[in-house]
């Protein structure tokens, strides 16, 4: 008798990411595109770099004081501070009083299945996650794993062509008691102090724990202080909270893919002994994170000259993101496409709405081979002086048609 | 009322790594010396790196067609592909049948992780495992982690001073039908071809899933084949496994801890079930490998010069292996210690056992401040001239002196 294989139940598993990167590889048309990269692209159409990693890492690979030791399971110490102080300010209270840490974590999910593992454990009875419908083709993939059940919310209102605060405000309010909700693209929003105090406010009577998503830091606004103010509100607002801190896409280092676990804890003790048990995850996780990508972070925030170069360098990216969405509004309104297309400018970051349905939307994947997610959440970066006129000329049509076919 | 901490009721998390370790730290005594590091240490007491490997890493670093995008999530497949090539032959029954794959994990535990994740999924009824007592420690945990009943056995005999095929057979012939086997080390024994047909045909009439670590390849016997040949007895044996295969000792690549979990499957379909399992279960665990200690790897054993010199590199590891090993039998033969200490060059590899009692290992720990864990398994690239010495000074002491007391 044959054995029978071990595998013989095992089915064929959907592929869970990138169904539209995938749908455009396999596209033949030479006009295709793909305008949802996570990445920063240049305006030649490559990924960016931080011109300064390409010295540094050079500079680490020939330095002979280096041992290629194993990391201790938190990762490199140095790493972890420095992006800490990147985060919350060298002199801000949560880093003078002690009572902010982080684990080093690995790749784009890394951080949050350190988490999702951790508040599985210890958070007890809720087990409801909150994510943004954005981030949860990816992150909430992994509470999913954990167990957990995902709510996706946006608060995209796709009338008014904004991110609306009282959208926020609704869905937190809706939210169980104790939930966990992962917040992420929150420097968009343009809140009132009255909003804000109306949302921690909520948060904090019904207990629920905010994870921030902070992916981008530096290319929202160019200042990086400024892309992570809401913090420092949580922080005055009494509130003890994780982050997902990545370093990939600000420093252009995708392919060493690495990130930081933030815990800020009411006291250095609760904070210490959240890490403790975080440490001991990571252990079972992974054990020792990789080095190449927190060593080159390390070496430019470590040095104020490099760190000058490096903030530098986000500013021009900025600069170029806010004048490619100014240049695809300009175009639009020559053409004389329907609409106001502000929305396009008032957004900041590499990746904003282009404020299109979904037959729209549909339009531009299916008939002009231009590969955008269902809720037209672009990557701005992907549009560079080579395929603007596509580009534009191709919304265009499609709120025409779109338009006559609603008549 | 002052708001309760989210963390409240989390406690100081008991540090499960490294107890050895850090006691030889917080020891202050100048003479101390830890002889149980994973790694291989050169006759300076430095980490080994294979030459080879700093001149690739400065190639890789210059290369300016690198472009530094996110790997897919199943790694990078060049590098699986030359990997399983090393482990297997390039021209083995398996890779040409296209019933072997790998998905490229991270550390030293994310093999580990990936498959307690999908064997926990689609292994049904029994979820128990044994680990050998030496990587109990680490890999262990992982399967704790994901709710495995974990039992540890050992194969060292220590009255007769050897790894026991009998002791192996009859751990085998104990365990419960279904279990998962983790097999490491077995290079290390002297087995008949008759007592290799016993354990295959008892591991399949209990259809025990054989799961091997491989994490010294090369550093056995210096010769690559060598020291994977067991695996091919599997393979010709109808068997499917799963096999941890770690780059970072024989690379010496520490910090960049890259490593394979290889699937081997009875044909191609259901290798490729398995895994788009692991895909996804990868997708959620940290989605992007990082890529440096993969390019390294693959640069060297897709360039057939680099290749050899890079195998002449572990050669010579391996060669001063033995010699560490001939001069420490040496020296005691010169000091009169007790007993016949052929047993430490009968053992393969950087690791083997002194074959110890533990009232003498614990003379070494604390009268001698030399750091090996209790079953007196050491790793001997740690000896060398500046400490040879005092260390079998030491054992002739420990020796003695326990043969005293008993009497």
């Amino acid at each position: 008798m044959p054995t029978l294989s071990v595998f013989v139940d095992v089915p064929l598993a959907q592929k869970l990411e990138g169904r539209l990167l995938k749908t455009y590889k396999q596209d033949n048309c030479p006009q295709k595109m793909f305008l949802a990269y996570r990445a920063c692209m240049t305006n030649e159409g490559q990924l960016w770099v931080s011109p300064v990693v390409h010295k540094i890492r050079l500079q680490i690979v020939q330095d002979p004081s280096l041992n290629h030791e194993y990391m201790p399971v938190m990762g490199m110490k140095s790493f972890i501070q420095a992006s800490l102080e990147l985060l919350f300010g060298k002199h801000s209270r949560v880093i003078s009083e002690n009572r902010v840490g982080g684990v080093h974590t690995i790749g784009d999910s890394g951080a949050f299945r350190l988490a999702a593992q951790f508040l599985k454990t210890w958070r007890g009875a809720s087990q409801i996650v909150y994510i943004i419908s954005s981030q949860n083709e990816l992150h909430g993939l992994v509470f999913q794993d954990m167990g957990f059940t995902v709510c996706e919310y946006s608060f995209w209102d796709s009338r008014q062509l904004c991110m609306s605060p009282n959208m926020l405000l609704d869905v937190v309010e809706q939210a169980p008691h104790g939930c966990i909700f992962v917040i992420g693209n929150i420097d968009n929003f343009k809140m009132t102090q009255h909003q804000w105090v109306k949302l921690m406010a909520t948060m904090k009577s019904k207990q629920i724990f905010p994870f921030f998503d902070i992916p981008y830091q530096g290319l929202s606004t160019g200042d990086l202080e400024e892309d992570t103010k809401f913090l420092q509100y949580f922080v005055s607002g009494g509130f003890e909270f994780f982050c997902n801190q990545s370093l990939s896409n600000n420093f252009g280092i995708y392919d060493e893919g690495v990130a930081i676990l933030v815990v800020v804890a009411f006291n250095n003790q609760l904070l210490l002994c959240a890490l403790s048990q975080l440490m001991n995850f990571a252990l079972a996780l992974w054990l020792n994170p990789p080095t190449m990508g927190a060593r080159i972070i390390t070496t430019i925030l470590c040095n104020p000259a490099l760190q000058e170069a490096w903030k530098q360098n986000l500013k021009e990216v900025v600069e170029n993101i806010m004048l490619i969405k100014e240049k695809v509004k300009e175009k639009l309104r020559l053409l004389g496409t329907p609409g106001s297309w502000n929305h396009i400018t008032d957004q900041k970051g590499t990746h904003g709405y282009l404020g299109l349905d979904s037959q729209q939307v549909d339009y531009l994947v299916k008939k002009k081979h231009i590969y955008i997610p269902k809720n037209g959440r672009i990557n701005f970066t992907c549009i560079n002086a080579c395929n603007i006129d596509y580009v534009t000329e191709s919304i265009n049509e499609a709120v025409l048609l779109t338009k006559d076919s609603e008549k």
